[in-house]
């Protein structure tokens, strides 16, 4: 049996955001009820140039399939006019392990699914009324976090926070943006000053939101930190929370600024929430306007299981 | 960038038997001499029908490319007429994470990359004469074992040990094997006693060699058992054995026969040699007739890497 083949152009063309989020959604809550098997995850560094490569394979039980998904960043990229992201995903049956269908998508697809997530978070975690939204990071996920957001929330009005000005620019004039008013600011304060709704999404390696910044009825999701060494979240800020939000406990342990926060002993794993017991409602999420929410995500398969599926049937010959 | 795409009928057209072997031998030394970085191994496993879906990938430092290799096993797949293993493999490029190829062996590669590695064994470790080789085990596996022992032995006599007669019967008509004189038994007394080089080749989850049956002056290979749960040598061969040796220290001591010896205090890690270290003249092989030699080889990605790595150039567009 030879694959099907699946190029990036017909994945993008073919992929309804909204189905998405509902899929992911659906994952969140499969895993939390114990119907995923995970792989161990798997990864590779690369010294010169900077990069590395996560290999996460999963499978909902009892299903037709199982998909193994590979992401590479290589963060001097665009420095040569490639984009730091990359990837594939493979579809296998479970019945037979052959292989079923390679979605060449380039990366495009960790970017939506990790998108889709943050739309979660905010769907089940922001207060009600959000003021205006606060981006932190100009890259392709601080975009796209941004852009599945409308789906989640009426509020229109952004704040982008970046380090380089041509960066904010640049994101300001994402025409797949335009429904929002976006501001730019090289400030932090004006961020958490305005925004009740914050997203994370850097590749920073330290800490770029801190305790004493952060007001009551902040909801901040953290998407950027996946590996050992990044950060973006000062560990105190977790101690401040009231709600701390995870996509899969067993990995915020190892991973993410939740692992910080851990191993410094601020807060314990038993005071942190699985996305999908909210999204089942065995666990509650925000009860009032004025508290402080969290949501630290690493990334895990179940996404990507649930995204290659749609893909696949959505264009399968 | 798309991505080359190559199939199992140009690989199987194209591949050099000696080549690889030569080069699966370079990539032992390669290994042992610290210029090989490996990702944490990862697998899934799968209870109906029974299946495991293993992940192994890395790269040589400093070179342009890294392979991530899929191998499956699915072992209900022949009572629907379909092998049991298939696979794919996938090169990328070090220096920007781009998908460079994907190749649909379907696990031919891995089957390959495992026979030769079994011969580079038995060209260290098995005695100059080798009266007759001993295959334990029929599948596709214990039939290219043998084949490839052709290029590091003249010895052409064999006998192959199975459980079913019908695929006993299948294993001496094999026509790639024609160059062999092949004697087939149920009992396995026949090859300890006249083979002083074997080669066990099964899914056996139980030991299928005995200390008391293992002459002086005999090599064995085990390469079947290549995750918890699969077991072909009674731990206590090992005791008896003079020379131990596998294909990764690191890997031993977690999976195959040699971690059932090791977590039983039959031996220490200590009393094994890599087989790169033997290449590389590091550490001794065989130095007399007499002794008992074990291989135990679980395989490595460092096998994949060399492999793709000679297919692609071959086939590179």
């Amino acid at each position: 049996m030879k694959p099907q083949l699946i190029y990036k152009n017909e994945i993008v063309k073919n992929l309804k955001e909204k189905t998405v989020i509902k899929l992911i959604e659906e994952g969140f809550a499969l895993l939390s009820r114990g119907e995923v098997v995970l792989a161990p995850l798997s990864s590779l560094n690369f010294l010169k140039p900077p990069g590395d490569c996560h290999i996460k394979a999963g499978y909902i039980k009892h299903d037709d399939v199982f998909v193994i998904k590979v992401a590479t960043g290589f963060y001097d990229n665009p420095t040569i006019n490639l984009p730091s992201g990359n990837g594939l995903m493979l579809l296998f049956s479970q019945k037979t392990g052959e292989l079923i269908a390679i979605l060449m998508d380039e990366g495009y697809l960790t970017d939506i699914r990790t998108a889709a997530a943050g739309a979660i978070a905010a769907k089940y975690l922001a207060p009600k009324k959000i003021s205006c939204i606060g981006i932190i990071g100009t890259g392709t996920q601080a975009q796209l976090q941004l852009k599945f957001l409308k789906y989640v929330t009426d509020c229109r009005d952004a704040i982008v926070w970046g380090r380089d000005p041509l960066k904010l620019e640049k994101y300001a004039e994402q025409s797949y943006l335009k429904d929002f008013n976006i501001q730019t600011t090289l400030n932090m304060d004006e961020i958490t000053r305005s925004c009740n709704l914050i997203v994370t999404a850097t590749v920073s390696r330290s800490a770029l939101l801190f305790e004493k910044e952060i007001l009551p009825g902040t909801h901040i999701t953290a998407i950027g930190a996946d590996e050992p060494g990044k950060q973006e979240l000062d560990p105190a800020i977790f101690r401040k929370a009231d709600i701390i939000v995870t996509d899969s406990k067993k990995q915020s342990a190892k991973y993410g600024d939740l692992a910080y926060a851990i191993a410094q002993k601020i807060i314990s794993l038993s005071k942190v929430t699985e996305i999908g017991d909210i999204i089942l409602n065995k666990k509650p999420g925000r009860t009032n306007e004025q508290q402080i929410s969290i949501a630290d995500f690493t990334g895990i398969a179940i996404q990507d299981i649930q995204i290659a599926k749609t893909v696949f049937k959505s264009l399968k010959k």
